[in-house]
């Protein structure tokens, strides 16, 4: 059983800490975060079995009231020290996580970052899919960001199939997480002004050979992000085919306009309908109706769920660290923990 | 065990036949709508254990093909006929209720409409709260609004401990369900051109003796609608009562600004947090800084998940008319099964 | 000639700029702000045209630099000292005007706040119709906010004629301007935590006598902020009086839903279509539909168009401070010169 | 004097009305509707000024009343068999065109359709950049869309310098029109369901040689739609050229991030800001620092405000039929004459 601390209680700290307690062979001893404020700290106080494990805190100068009123076990450097944890998976805030790598060094703590992180703070980028066996007994990794990761899950599939010779992606991106209020625009588009966007150069790092140039705005929405990608394959394929490569994989999920999935608000209605937790959708959602082929030119649109997408990559990525599976033994085991699944809809 | 069947899988048919699935004195023996069209069919094609029970359709012109299809066991009127079915809950879209209600009658089986309905369409409008026992022994009852629903609990009890001589309402609303993308607006706010709206009048249906005028506007958000009272109590009360009162409804939940919810965004990640079903908050939510009394006047705000408010109500309405249980009994029962509780956030 | 300038090119700035241009005894001799930052610098220095008039930059130490470039004549405070300038319009940053004031006072420049201020910043606080004569001869005047300003105009007409006893408002207020594209909410709302809000006692800074409770939410939306108000009268009048009062208003103006004008976003949409500048509207919107009279209780709903509705009081406060007008000539003047007409909509 | 009529008070059709106003080689002989109803009717009957010509009406049974009442002179089909026209600017809805066009056959009038219609309606889509000279001496015109119209100016600019092989368009949508409260989403991101899009196929009727692949999404904003440009040129060329091209165009605008222009909200509040009339833009908005150049592809994004974009088309494209003036005359006097100017923000 591996012992998995997650430091950072935020969108993604709180659903891979959920998602560790589903594993057989993994065990959550704690969950850490600066100083538990806000909805997070409420939540716990009053519904201490949320999490069903020990808390935590990395601010040492809030460390000790919190630790009177009995809400942390203590300052986290002081659990890393006395050896009680196998690996980290950080989730704190961009700058935060080069800090509280320095201290998993120093206590020869593994670790697993988030891509919000500059791809320098691990020793690899990751992709259950494309790099698994990259990750083998490494003791920093980096999950890639939602968005990379819905590119290396479709672009990925395709490249191992048929060969992808380049792709021009268009981004268009939520503007923020649904209860983060203060965050607009409320009636505008706003471009992404970095040509390309750092989403291309981020794919390089776990999708190798494949050209791929991106471009991003940000639109007032909250659900998901889409992408609108035109590839260019190494060899002509039909839209039969291109289909039946996202049909195969198994963190993909096609969708059917048609049957009255026409937006990415009906795709997330359905998560809600099938009693996803959250409306979670960790799988990468393709509308049927968009896929096209021409040649051997092929175009799609994928809706990502950016709050989720990331959390079976951080299972995976741990069973690949410390070598517990193999790269299909390790998806099929997360999927199914998770309640992953084709959906045919 | 009464045999409940729910009529119209829309917003709140599909939630009210969950919740009969969670009662011990209630047997879902079956669903049904006009033709399973759009998202509904789909998921119930794929994930027929969602509901767990049998379908029957009620557009005669679509059931046979259906029927062969093995999709419906058949035409909802023989399935009534037969007499399988202690009483329909009707969440069938306005017009097409009272066209049923014929039918209802008909076969002598008793019926539950929406607050969509018009008053008229019942022996007794009805809130768990306000008039439980009227129901008692109806053939028809009708469960009122989202908004009314949210008025009766609030404004109603206040009104039971002190007296309510007056209220003015304003509600600002959520302008459709987050899944209908054709609906807007997208940048204005849209008056409701009624003066007083309907909803003053409704809820004089469930709670009487109590002078309540309303009006609403439409704004571009999904959530939840917002309501804004000012109350003139039949005597003075401090504000520490007011928020009493609130505390001590099983169904209002009092969220603090202070801890992290000082909007409807907040209050409903904190659903998602707690794990509810489809984020669902059968509790109407109070802020705890918006609380206000001066004198024999008192001020608050609350939210209303309009999808979810009245799923409860609709469990209670089917105990009352059967006399299944008391006031208190059904009330605890409901909540009990559902998972609504006492928040403290 | 009144000689003007203008502190502070934001959304009230640069509005107040071109009024003053327009009126027969003021002159603009010159507008100025920190830095000139952003798209105002832009557009000066493109479009010189824009204010025609002189630039002077308040912050020390950017000025030298932007005298060099040819931008600004020279720093804001060596041009009061010189004696040019009888009344500062300042629209500066709240905190900033704070800081200002001392400068006026060292200068012996009179000065005109705007509603961002608390209203100790001035000698008196200023409405148009409320309170004109108060302004007389006074060197500080501070000009309340765009909600004041509506409230002012609207509970103020009624309190002249049949005396308003109380007033019961609540506030649904755009979130931001509509190029901030930094500020949300996207899929909110966001109550005001205050309550009452401030606005209640800021009217009272200008409306003498009536009791005003108020409060408020942001919603996502960008184009005018919606009152919906109770008001008590201290006698019974009708629907009829009520539209009366308002139609005989000469900064309110009257539209009717059913000739298509059901929205805000269709009558900031009639402002563009009548060519007003930047589709301002400095009147006060108020629905037909919705005014309602019950015994002495009267209700409304009316929209405000924040970015506008205090220019012309503005120009109305500098012939008060120099007692240039009597109220009625002032108000008249204001309004022809800028445009204000009765729309009969 | 070539004798303009307008048929149709939408959108485009007020718009275009004003723009005939103010060119000296055109007269507005009238404006026609079917019925003038909602708010054009509103306004014109209490400013008839606003577009200061005769009004007829389409709508045989609504004309006899509309005429008793003074509103309309008559029905448009007797004022065009009196031969008072010579050309109709048809900006009637979809469906409707059509129809009309059957009269103006039989009246002998020629006519100008919008991009609504489909490409048959008409002798020759136009576009006054890439095909001034087809519509020479036609009957029947069709100005091509806005989105088409943007594509056009840009895509047709760097074809006719250095030779466009490919281009790969991802179209970002509004919605809908600003005063359009019906129409949503309020919070979602919808996919067009046609791959290719309509536009690509479109702009190959007015830009010849050049293969198009256009997708296009929906999402919950009213100011301008984005396109996200991808291009294959036949030759290498710098960013330096790429910009140079654009700024070149007499109805393409650069805008700078740096200069505060971060977003299409920032753009249009320029246009408030430069006193333009509805803040139209007829202008293609191009981001500096998104244009982009590598090897002989290149990228851009730009804002199509689709209110205004095709009304100078509209009036190049009377010239092109009446052989009035050259492209370039009249692209300039069209330019002039509605303030289309270089801005260089």
């Amino acid at each position: 059983m591996i012992r998995v601390l997650v430091n950072g209680m935020g969108v993604i700290g709180k659903r891979v800490a959920l998602a560790v307690k589903k594993q057989d062979d993994m065990e959550l001893v704690g969950i850490s975060d600066a100083a538990f404020t806000g909805p997070i700290r409420t939540l716990l106080s009053e519904r201490g079995e949320l999490y069903g494990t020990k808390l935590y805190c990395s601010a040492p100068q809030f460390c000790d009231s919190m630790k009177e009123q009995g809400i942390v076990e203590g300052l986290l450097e002081n659990f890393l020290k006395s050896g009680g944890v196998d690996v980290v998976v950080d989730a704190s805030p961009k700058g935060i996580d080069a800090k509280n790598k320095e201290m998993y060094k120093k206590y020869g703590v593994r670790a697993i970052f988030q891509g919000g992180a500059s791809a320098g703070i691990a020793d690899v980028s990751f992709n259950s899919y494309t790099n698994y066996d990259e990750a083998r007994g490494k003791q920093f990794v980096r999950v890639v960001s939602c968005n990379t990761t819905s590119l290396a899950r479709t672009i990925g599939s395709l490249h191992k199939k048929y060969g992808v010779e380049r792709a021009f992606v268009t981004l268009i991106r939520r503007a923020t997480d649904p209860p983060k209020v203060k965050i607009g625009p409320i009636n505008a588009i706003v471009p992404d002004l970095k040509v390309p966007s750092h989403h291309g150069p981020d794919l390089k790092t776990v999708l190798h050979g494949v050209d791929v140039f991106t471009m991003a705005v940000k639109v007032p929405e909250t659900l998901t992000h889409i992408h609108v990608v035109e590839a260019t394959l190494k060899k002509e394929i039909t839209t039969e085919e291109l289909l039946k490569t996202f049909n195969e994989h198994s963190r993909i999920n096609v969708f059917s306009a048609g049957h009255g999935f026409g937006s990415n608000a009906e795709i997330i209605e359905a998560m809600r309908d099938l009693g996803r937790p959250r409306y979670d959708m960790p799988e990468v959602a393709v509308w049927k109706e968009l896929t096209h082929a021409e040649g051997n030119k092929v175009y799609w649109m994928h809706a990502v769920h950016s709050e989720s997408i990331v959390i079976p990559e951080n299972i995976d990525a741990i069973r690949a660290m410390f070598e517990l599976a193999s790269q299909n033994e390790s998806i099929e085991k997360t999927n199914k923990a998770m309640g992953i699944m084709k959906l045919n809809l």
